[in-house]
């Protein structure tokens, strides 16, 4: 959702003056002006829907399209042809769970289609399978993740080859459920604060697993309440010192644990599990609590890639210290996070698409004696989803450019490209779930009573995406992760030091944009101007430079008398709001390089439009930053206003267009309000009409 | 949910300035300087906790409390008193139906409330079982909303004596339960182009209910799906003219259909109902589709306050038009836009109860070798969090005065209150429920993993209370509404005509807002200056009378090319923000007011610090517009954030206080990470441990 501001708090002749230009340029825009019969203007801008932009939809949609779409199709495919495996609108919890269990043993074990392959050998394949598992029911998506990308992952990643040989084949064929049980009940964000413990007995050659407390208990563990079989268990690897009676405390490890009969399914001995209960959304899976009451694991079991304890109790790691093999073991694990914001972005594509088709059908209103207008000519309603189709735009250039990069990251292990991913991941998981979530709110409210009908989907989709913006790390954490880095890269460049592809254009341009701004191009206000990528991008970067620059100042200023921590919360909003308009110039910089890229003239057209709304509404969302630094003089302020506002109604005469290039089958969509044929009459008829 | 706005976009030396600024204002605040041990420094402000206000919950939720809280009380008691009456977490969509008919019937027949005696005599009384009945289950609130305040609202505002008697006891005890059938599958805010005809016909002295198409299919209608026995259905009255073929459209009016047979629950001849299936929330109300194939009801059923057809096929009014007539019947229904602005506090009250307790609570992080800080503590969750919780209190004495100024209107009938009323209601009734929406996803988010249990309540109060955004008057209709009787009360100040209370503002001060702004008063940003109630309602003032006399400007001028229509849509973005922004200048006047009026002088200054909270937090997200215009200079814009933030941070260090004072016992917040003691506890032991 954007922030609506201050429409035009101009006077009357500056607003005629700025009027008459976004007339000249409306007519720049269109050479040959629509001539609209006086009753026809009555409508005002809505009118001048004929005069829009040309889109080729399946040149359009053939640039976005992903290398992958083959597998979706098989899966939604697959989907279609069982209809008892479609989540009905109401369904028990336990019914959920059972349901959700039988759609991934069919897509893996009837359909062929075995995620785990992907997960470390071609993420964009895995990244694409869990996009279409998700818009199956988003339950079905996280329940695959947690098999394959979290206990699989755990596994691959963080265990040698002796854990591959043994687990892989189970994990991927679905014999080996799996659970991946990080937080516990007092701990979530703060990892390395975890209490459940793994101390080695030399005696026996075993770890003993065991719960110090009720806050030590792992909750909220998918896979956990009903199917699992194992778990891969973070605790403390205790190790005995010479000193008989002590332990060392090694800091925080992987387990694998057993936690049920391979064949029974009864729960082993020392092992307690509950069931988490009803959760928000999601119900498909089957979150549980775990406590071990000294539950013993052979030395074997320790996922031992960054660490390893032998026989006689001696640890070994080719990384020097605590903190850094804590990152390394977290590090291997951002692929969630990746695979939440691309799949972020699919609900944000699904949402607004119902959104904007029931927007396109709805009529309300208009003029006396005429018919009533669509809603989405209403400059409110414009307002409300313009600016969203906009970004979901860019987030798709952005996070597919993410999944490139940890591909390749993946493939080639470039120590700089880890830390770009690293970052970036965090930085977007963060700021589009976010975005996404309060996106769904204004999805359901701008569809109308309508839209409150569980079969058009909204509900759900909220419901089962809300907890994106917690797990895989809290987007709070995750953005002071962002700015952490972006300050370290800060220190860097001042000491010359190198700096990773996404973040160079703070060296390239940080002196610039630190000098005071610019008095002459601060009152440049004409489109070409505005419209330039550079000017938008320059904007961008000058406040994220700017932002970068002051933070640090304050911090270095209150770490004398605050300390490290007090200091960096006193900054904290300020910290944030850098870290989100860093993530803001990331994905503007590659919205502009795909709309460059683009090869089809008239889907170039498009995108340069939806480009520059995107740029144009995110430098009016902060107008107070840049008029306060007087970065843009009043009357510019004024322009890129209304400018936005004229972009967002230009948007909207291709609206359905731009969303037909998501390729979003009616299959998909499900909604009978976002139908492409007889919407009304397919909701009647679900009714019962 | 408040938007981040840019923090501190200044230089270190300017930082420098302010911050010293805002250590001097510290002090001032809190004459005794706290004296922290170097360790409690490091965590920075939050070590300041001590220095904090004194409050007297009692004495402020004494202040707080309404007239009606003991009837609240009979109602948490008998539900406490029928555990079986309680609805669980899980529950489908048939059970959940029977059990909300089961609680009202409890709740009439057994407790002996009776709501509907308060409907028309005692709205302050029926609004607040209202309450406390929406915090047992929304359901169940807007289940009894719509046997009282929408059926039988109906029949009593505008029906007459004879209606009265027919109708009063059966719908009081719950024997004639009905609904309200307005809104139509192809029109719901666009209530005059319903389509469901009602013909006369003279021979037999009946109406013709009648659906000509799918369109004017009745839908969402509460309690028509099951329990309904009689709908008031909307519908144009169609009377036979001279010329016998013909018909003449006299507009939307009320009849009472029956639609099931009392005894035998059977649907009536002529009637189909349809089941609109499972909703996004309220799943304990029946909504259903009607349509009606030409069914005949009496010509008594014409519910006739505002028009009236005799025997003979004549019509008559006390009222000269189509448009006056509609005004009037829609004016009775007003009650029912207070009753959700009203209720939507409550939700809001309850959500900021349990994020703030439980962030309380939850410690995550801290300095080295330091214990882990509360998540409050963090500037961030304050950022959050606080702001929230001054608007609260802020719209809890704004939708408190609108209860009185509506029974007031119900008692007097004075037509300058109705006016004020209808406008009022429509923009509180928008402006709160849209920041109730937002602010219920803010509430599950700052709650992280333990905020998406179900038990936890978040997912139920943001499913239930979202639809409150659009029914009873889709908020972007309903701020249109404000923004038109603004622009009305603006063409009459000029004409010297008379401006209703709530409006008088616009005379009096509408000159001295629009000059220049003073650019001595741009630059001051002392303490007193920014907490001074005049400073604070001048800006808000400024902004609305700035913004209404521009788009009044705006409006004349596109309208001589686009008509009336075209150039109101052209405006529409300018025009909302007018709205919210006249609405916010009210919230922010009864709110000083009540500052004003608190006789306990601690209660008084906990509440001018949420005060100042509420104001310039709302100023600092508008900075852009107060910048733009030079109200506020860049060094007095930089000073308001400062001082918005560390009143944040003072807000926190009550914030306990401040949601005890909102009078919610642990019975209705239910919540076990917001219970009072033993939270964790509580948690473990509802998961089974």
């Amino acid at each position: 959702m954007e922030t609506r501001n201050n429409p035009n708090p101009s006077s009357g002749d500056d607003a005629e003056i700025v009027s008459r230009r976004i007339q000249r340029l409306s007519l720049h825009l269109n050479p040959i002006p629509c001539p609209l019969p006086d009753a026809d203007r009555q409508i005002g801008m809505a009118a001048c829907a004929r005069a829009k932009l040309e889109v080729d939809t399946g040149k359009l949609s053939g640039y976005m399209r992903g290398p992958h779409r083959d597998v979706q199709e098989k899966v939604f495919e697959y989907f279609e042809s069982r209809p008892e495996l479609q989540t009905p609108l109401e369904i028990s919890k336990n019914d959920h769970r059972e349901l959700c269990w039988r759609q991934l043993v069919g897509l893996v074990r009837e359909a062929g289609i075995k995620p785990f392959r992907y997960v470390a050998d071609d993420p964009a394949k895995y990244f694409a399978i869990l996009e279409a598992v998700g818009s199956v029911d988003m339950s079905l998506g996280i329940k695959m993740g947690v098999q394959y990308s979290l206990w699989g992952g755990s596994v691959i990643n963080l265990g040698t080859q002796k854990h591959k040989d043994k687990y892989f084949d189970g994990i991927d064929n679905l014999y080996y459920p799996g659970c991946f049980a990080m937080t516990e009940l007092h701990h979530g964000s703060n990892v390395q604060a975890l209490q459940t413990a793994a101390t080695f007995d030399p005696i026996t050659d075993e770890f003993i697993i065991n719960t110090p407390n009720d806050g030590a208990i792992k909750w909220w563990i998918g896979n956990a309440a009903v199917h699992g079989k194992f778990a891969t268990v973070f605790a403390r690897l205790m190790l005995p010192t010479h000193d008989s009676k002590a332990v060392s405390d090694m800091g925080v490890h992987a387990f694998i644990v057993p936690i049920r009969h391979l064949e029974t399914h009864e729960t082993l001995p020392g092992i307690e599990i509950h069931d988490c209960g009803q959760k928000v959304g999601l119900n498909g899976v089957d979150n549980g609590a775990l406590r071990f009451n000294s539950v013993r694991i052979p030395r074997d079991n320790l996922l031992n890639r960054f660490g390893d304890v032998s026989r006689d109790g001696k640890y070994s790691s080719s990384l020097p210290t605590v903190n850094k093999r804590f990152a390394a073991t977290l590090g291997e694990l951002v692929g969630g996070r990746v695979g939440l914001a691309y799949s972020s972005v699919a609900v944000l594509k699904l949402a607004g698409t119902i959104a904007i088709r029931y927007s396109l059908l709805r009529q309300q209103f208009g003029p006396p004696r005429k018919p009533e207008v669509s809603i989405l000519d209403y400059q409110s309603h414009q307002h409300k989803l313009m600016p969203m189709l906009a970004s979901t735009y860019a987030f798709h250039f952005a996070t597919s450019y993410l999944v490139e990069k940890y591909a390749e990251m993946k493939r080639t292990h470039d120590e700089q490209l880890v830390g770009d991913v690293h970052a970036l991941s965090a930085g977007l998981k963060a700021y589009v779930t976010s975005y996404t979530a309060r996106s769904l709110n204004v999805c359901r409210e701008s569809c109308g009573g309508h839209g409150y009908a569980a079969v058009n989907r909204f509900g759900t989709l909220r419901n089962d995406h809300d907890i994106f913006q917690t797990f895989e790390g809290d987007n709070t954490v995750l953005l002071q992760q962002v700015a952490g880095d972006l300050l370290k890269r800060y220190q860097e460049k001042f000491q010359g030091g190198p700096l990773t592809v996404t973040w160079n254009y703070l060296r390239e341009s940080m002196n610039s944009y630190l000098s005071q701004p610019n008095p002459v191009t601060a009152r440049w206000e004409s489109e070409d101007h505005l419209r330039d990528p550079k000017f938008q991008l320059d904007a961008f970067r000058y406040r994220t430079s700017r932002l970068l620059q002051s933070v640090a100042v304050r911090l270095r200023k209150h770490t004398k008398t605050l300390g490290g921590f007090g200091a960096w919360n006193r900054c904290l909003n300020h910290l944030l709001t850098l870290a989100e308009s860093h993530i803001e110039t990331v994905i503007l910089a590659k919205f502009i390089e795909a709309v460059q890229n683009c090869p089809d003239p008239s889907a170039r057209s498009a995108l340069k439009l939806v480009c520059d709304l995107y740029a144009l509404n995110r430098i009016w969302n902060d107008i107070g930053t840049y008029r306060n630094v007087d970065y843009v003089a009043p009357n510019k302020a004024k322009a890129i206003h209304k400018l936005a506002e004229y972009l967002s109604f230009q948007v909207r005469n291709i609206a359905r267009e731009l969303v037909d290039a998501f390729d979003l089958p009616d299959n998909v969509t499900k909604a009978p309000i976002a139908m492409q044929s007889e919407a009304y009459s397919q909701y009647t008829n679900y009714v019962g009409f």
